[in-house]
């Protein structure tokens, strides 16, 4: 293909035109789609129904340290629940605490703990500090960055590649005692797809921090959620171990893609030390979390190779969307000089990089057509991305044929953003 | 019945070795049970069995908006979730939010974001005071206070009557800016037993504070959970807003002792002001909470007769275990001048008042004959019982006859303590 950088201006005006017509006709058909955030699609629903009457008789409700589910106790979480969810970590059930129904609400609740009391070690509660600083992989994920900026936490932009953070940026911050921790989301990362390299998280993992209670929040919302490959990501308390700080890292984790966004169950892992002094945390916040729901989970999954095939089937209905997506991409836009983008061995984001400050243009495009894309900026702190040049396509939710017009939209928008840009 | 008081020192030593032989008996019994906890016995939990299979149908999972209840949406609860809790506690729909499976966390969460980012209205964090206060009415529940203690939040104790909590002190107290607000328990009070008189709510409501955030923690934990008599509380955001100041209360409800605790829905209610200036701070937290459970709740009572009926079954069973309670305490310890108790209305506890400097002995001679109560100290800040006299008896999880066999021997530790505190 032609690139766009080696037309003329007659040729990018006569572009332009062109472009602008298609896009009037799509325009006129009044459609509405959204690729905006990273959700389910109702297929993938179903396949946790059978999950919903798997609990019959008053027995069935007896987790198997004989507490009954229905009422009140176990507060890490009921013993099978903590050993099925700790492999789904690839962790020690000791180390693992199953919660409520989103890991979101544990990592605000770490960071909102953290604050007003501080960490295993802190000297005092972070909120005591003039300033505390956090480490941001950017594109990242915006909910991460709205607990810090709403918590007050000054954020630093580290660049990600497919590979991880830049380490050697990260080790200079952390020499700075303010910066107090790292957002992390190891595998498939949301929304770039790729994933930490043994070397990035090995560094994470031993690298000298000038804070002595310095956290990695691990986001491991994608650790089973492979579409083409499932990469091997290194554990990172294993590697925390190994380097002799234990207690650096807080991992999290949920069912939210894998059962029912929202219904299914969150856990937390790290250190035994971590979890014995978070459990004295927790215990003022709640006496126990939904036991029925853990119950539910385990007896549907019953190991992780229950949960390994019910990733497959999503993997299936995901995989084609993913090629619908990626194919025009490179159909359309190779060569063109239009941006970039990764393909992604699994999770749920496909990153399009536009050409610089046409990213808002872009997004404005498609939203006057129809087309709801996750907002630009939010893939970086303060909504602020430099370059104005990120945006988060999510193939999930749309059926295969909403997707593939979403992404025709998508792809022409970027056109003539992109021609426009060129002519000014 | 002849009182204690009246006893020759002879006759205090007779009864004494009387009583110890008792004692003796029941320790040689090597017995095991509990009063120590508010939870709801096994039969109850029963009532509420037909909700776990309510929901068959993928369509039975679509909220009244729409929303599929199995995905992501709905962050302030689907609306006839909001619809059914709010007139659970008697405001409108708009003035509750529907969460997670206990109010307990929601509570410990509204003192967190108050802390660590102010209530609606504040100056500035609470934090960021040297030091702010709460009122704590005693006696009262030890949760309400843990939260207070790890916060740092300094915590003022009222007597609380049958009537509700000493007014006059409070009205003075509140003339201190540092203080920010006062726990409540208005109906059934944990663990009096007594219900907020109406000139109490319109007090609270309507007194000058030197805090101009100043808020209620109104947690309605027993809103419906009548034993004898379903006593009218004022509505105290109604009485709040006849005041001028609909801002002033946060009110907490929940399921657990309607359906399963723990495996509940819990709720929040307030001005409309502050649930939206609470939206913006949830929508830091969370995505929406488990709205499969809102529907199983709201589809299983479907209005507020059915949440009613299902109060009345857990009266039946509660009843003839307080009558137990409190028959054996007025045949055994009437006129005895031994300790005072006082009939609740409804709620799960009977405080018992001993003689001053006898609940440690009591606990702990009931401890040694194999019967668990709640910790003395547990009803007061601090676990600081200044008189050393309160403890909280819980009739509801111990079967019929476990409850007749450990009243006896609390009676009989009663009867002891006292006689011990007089022959000193």
């Amino acid at each position: 293909m032609k690139a766009y950088t080696s037309y003329t201006k007659e040729e990018l005006t006569a572009e332009l035109t062109a472009l602008n017509n298609k896009y009037k006709e799509y325009q006129d058909q009044g459609l509405k789609f959204t690729m905006a955030r990273g959700i389910p699609n109702v297929d993938q629903l179903a396949f946790s129904m059978p999950m919903m009457d798997i609990l019959k008789e008053e027995d069935d409700y007896v987790s198997s340290d004989g507490v009954d589910a229905r009422n009140y106790g176990d507060l890490m979480g009921i013993p099978e629940a903590r050993k099925l969810f700790s492999e789904f970590l690839g962790i020690k059930p000791e180390e693992t605490i199953v919660m409520g129904n989103a890991s979101l609400n544990i990592m605000y609740d770490c960071m909102s703990r953290a604050m007003l009391k501080g960490v295993l070690g802190s000297e005092k509660p972070w909120c005591k500090y003039d300033k505390i600083k956090f480490i941001c992989p950017v594109p990242g994920y915006d909910r991460h960055f709205t607990i810090c900026e709403f918590l007050g936490i000054e954020m630093i932009p580290v660049k990600l590649t497919e590979w991880g953070p830049d380490m050697d940026a990260i080790e200079e911050i952390v020499k700075d005692e303010c910066v107090k921790g790292i957002w992390c989301v190891p595998k498939y990362t949301n929304p770039y797809g790729g994933c930490y390299s043994d070397e990035a998280v090995r560094r994470l993992a031993s690298m000298k921090t000038a804070a002595n209670d310095f956290r990695i929040f691990w986001d491991n919302a994608y650790a089973h959620h492979y579409i083409y490959k499932d990469v091997n990501v290194l554990n990172i308390l294993d590697e925390c171990k190994k380097a002799g700080n234990p207690n650096r890292c807080y991992i999290f984790g949920s069912t939210s893609k894998v059962t029912f966004p929202g219904a299914g169950v969150a856990f937390f892992g790290a250190s035994e030390e971590n979890v014995e002094f978070m459990k004295k945390q927790l215990s003022v916040q709640s006496i126990s979390w939904d036991k029925i729901n853990m119950l539910r989970h385990v007896r549907f999954f019953k190991d992780m190779d229950g949960v390994k095939a019910q990733m497959d089937k999503h993997a299936a209905i995901l995989r084609p969307k993913f090629d619908s997506v990626l194919n025009a991409l490179d159909k359309e836009l190779s060569g063109l000089d239009a941006g970039t983008w990764v393909k992604p061995d699994g999770g749920y984001f496909i990153t399009y990089q536009t050409v610089n400050g046409c990213a808002k243009r872009v997004y404005a495009l498609c939203k006057d057509c129809g087309l709801t894309m996750t907002d630009p900026g939010a893939t970086h702190p303060y909504h602020n991305d430099p370059d104005d040049s990120y945006l988060r396509i999510c193939p999930s939710y749309p059926s295969a044929s909403e997707l593939a017009k979403a992404i025709e939209i998508f792809i022409l928008c970027v056109k003539i953003a992109t021609v426009e840009k060129l002519l000014k």
